[in-house]
């Protein structure tokens, strides 16, 4: 069927619902070069502005599906699940839930992402072991994945190019902060990688995309509709980004981190990303029926670590993926950032604390931007701790000291110290099935 | 100031009005090439549906003007006002004001458009006379003004060359219609070419772009308010489009219709064309206080067409122009559209009937496409005139048969007929100061 791209854009300006065979036109016209980025470009500011239903944005997920490539795992002998984050700041959950639910006998083909703007990404977290290779050709994930249960890459231009194309026009055109494009954006390349079910979790405040839990639920809500049109399980996690996660922020220092908990050493300073990594887990459990309850499947993942397995299983996948986890880069720099008051750190603007790590190196600014694998930081004072004046707040680490007093200046600038403690806030918002 | 362009689109986005420092980033940047289509469209895109105030309206109409030359007519020894038409079919007001404003001593210096969609052209009229120049060069444009008071020349690049990147964007990304836009695009050439002052005739109904009265007057008002801003009187006229204007549509028929309403014959015939062009030569002899009121500006109006004063200047512009009168083409090939029922003309789809125009290749698809200039139709029946089945209800001329089924069909499909007559409409609306 032939449309005009000015049609269907006027269609949208005109708060019109498009047709199943408008949204084919569009994406599969677009993908092959036959719909200039400027109308394009139109219609992504009509929809965000003038809103896409659900209906569309299942289309729309097809459709970009349907332009590249898509994998299938229904051939293996094991369930499969995958986790998806919105993005955070010291979120490492993902190395961590990976083993500990493939080690319970779940498949766990993770197909992950890189950092971008104040956010950390798996990849880069798993890049900065030297030798990891994420680029494995997609018949050797498959085939990781059925030996082993667990493998993690990054995302390869053979599945979505749509979206690949669509989210680098999005970026310089004012049209990411769509909750229906972000949908098509994410549940698309779950549904070409294959994913047997999907956990998500869904970052809400100062370091998280979507600002406020209402958004964050409009999300998820939507998500969770999108993947039932494609008769897969979604569940989601709408979950705390008020501060980073856990201890450490950046990339082999992210691995450290997890090393010592899949080691079970200093628990009792890593409870948050813990209790994160056992909610996750234990929905991952639900989501395939490993366990029946979301207690169960706490005890679970917390049987999965304790007893080594977990540990077992991610140095399984390190090695598989050529990784030489004992020679994990310790950062050669370091330096304390010292607190300029005394009181209670009552809030911390946690985009601008990953921007500190943008500017170290360990982030990107642009997608085509190297990252620096031991750079990162250090959080000694969670929101509600009370802190002495001169008492490190933070420790940054890099190859260099460039760039310490930038970073150190960004961190300052996003805490907030006072004289009472702030009211506690909850790590897990709400669960949405 | 330098600006991102995401940050500006961004802030449109959001609803935020926009500094003047940022509508002079956009403009000129653009322009320059250094801010993409894809960002300008989308920008256009946030500011059709998030609207722009009078104020932005003003902001973007000045930025448009500086992208390119100005002219300046305000040397002259006598005062200067122009006329400008939001488009219409059978339009020819323009050709019959001209001179008849001229011979009272008045200044029109007139920068024409040509066909575009379902609309005729003044400069496509006056080039199907041949040796026609309307190409003159802006110097020779000026003095020809000075020497003769009339001149009627198409728009150049030099002037707003912002506009017409804009202009061609806006076509293909479904961003024409919004009056913010519609003004600054008209509002900017006028300004540039040194128009004294300015007669709006702002079309509404069935072949006009604005749909309804509302939305011409919302387009009126603003170009009132923005011509103020520049120190300019602009009033308008809200008219009614709902039929072809007088007997002939396309381009040398429509000089024809001219030619003898200029040499006073058959007015009877052409009795909605000269009241128009009396309604906008008493606005424009008013505008520029050559007469204290309509009635009086009608009189001399009357007086300049009846005394021959008009036809002389028109005769005296052809010649200037290179033109010559006497060999005017006549449509070499011509067919009656006849009558399929008996009854009342009770409505025409003027866009339809325009667009059998385009068919018969008096109008253009694209603004590349060359023009017919035998090719147009007469009307026979006006709306509310009775007919009778097997009478003709259009004649179609052109240079050759080849296109006049789809044209009649088309003009078939334009038409009501109805068994009562309909409620009479009036062709003047309102005037707008």
């Amino acid at each position: 069927m032939h449309f005009l791209a000015t049609d269907i854009i006027s269609n949208k300006k005109q708060k019109k619902t498009h047709t199943p065979e408008e949204i084919q036109f569009l994406i599969s016209e677009y993908t092959a070069g036959n719909i200039p980025d400027y109308q394009m470009a139109s219609w992504l500011m009509a929809s965000l502005l003038n809103g896409l239903d659900s209906e569309e944005a299942y289309l729309l997920t097809k459709e970009i599906v349907r332009s590249g490539k898509t994998i299938d795992f229904s051939d293996l002998p094991f369930p499969t699940v995958d986790k998806h984050s919105t993005g955070g700041v010291g979120d490492k959950t993902s190395l961590l839930v990976g083993p500990i639910v493939a080690a319970a006998g779940i498949g766990v083909p993770m197909m992950a992402g890189r950092s971008l703007g104040h956010t950390g990404g798996t990849v880069d977290k798993l890049e900065s072991i030297p030798g990891f290779n994420a680029e494995l050709p997609l018949e050797e994930f498959k085939s990781v994945v059925k030996k082993n249960k667990l493998c993690i890459i990054g995302q390869t231009g053979d599945l979505c190019p749509a979206d690949k194309k669509m989210y680098a026009l999005r970026d310089v055109t004012g049209t990411i902060d769509s909750i229906p494009l972000i949908c098509a954006s994410i549940m698309s390349k779950k549904i070409a990688e294959g994913m047997g079910a999907l956990v998500l979790d869904i970052k809400y405040g100062s370091g998280a995309f979507m600002g406020t839990t209402d958004l964050a639920e409009d999300l998820a809500s939507l998500l969770i509709l999108v993947g039932r049109r494609f008769d897969k399980k979604v569940t989601a996690l709408i979950t705390n980004m008020n501060q980073p996660l856990g201890r450490y922020a950046g990339n082999s220092v992210e691995i450290q981190e997890c090393l010592e908990i899949l080691r079970n050493e200093n628990h009792q300073d890593y409870s948050d990303t813990i209790d994160l990594t056992f909610e996750l887990a234990s929905e991952m459990y639900v989501n395939v029926n490993r366990t029946k309850t979301f207690a169960e499947g706490k005890m679970l993942a917390a049987n999965m670590l304790e007893s080594g397995a977990a540990h077992e299983k991610f140095q399984e996948m390190v090695f598989a993926q050529g990784g030489q986890i004992k020679n994990l880069p310790i950062p050669p720099q370091s330096q304390d950032v010292l607190s300029p008051a005394s009181g209670y750190v009552s809030a911390i603007n946690t985009k601008e604390a990953g921007n500190a790590n943008v500017v170290l190196g360990a982030g990107r600014r642009r997608s085509t931007d190297v990252v620096n694998p031991v750079a990162g930081f250090k959080v000694h004072k969670k929101v509600g701790d009370p802190i002495e004046k001169g008492e490190p707040l933070w420790t940054l680490y890099s190859h260099e000291t460039k760039n310490f007093s930038e970073a150190k200046e960004r961190l300052l600038n996003s805490i907030k110290i006072t004289t009472t403690p702030p009211p506690p806030e909850t790590l897990l918002w709400k669960r949405i099935h």
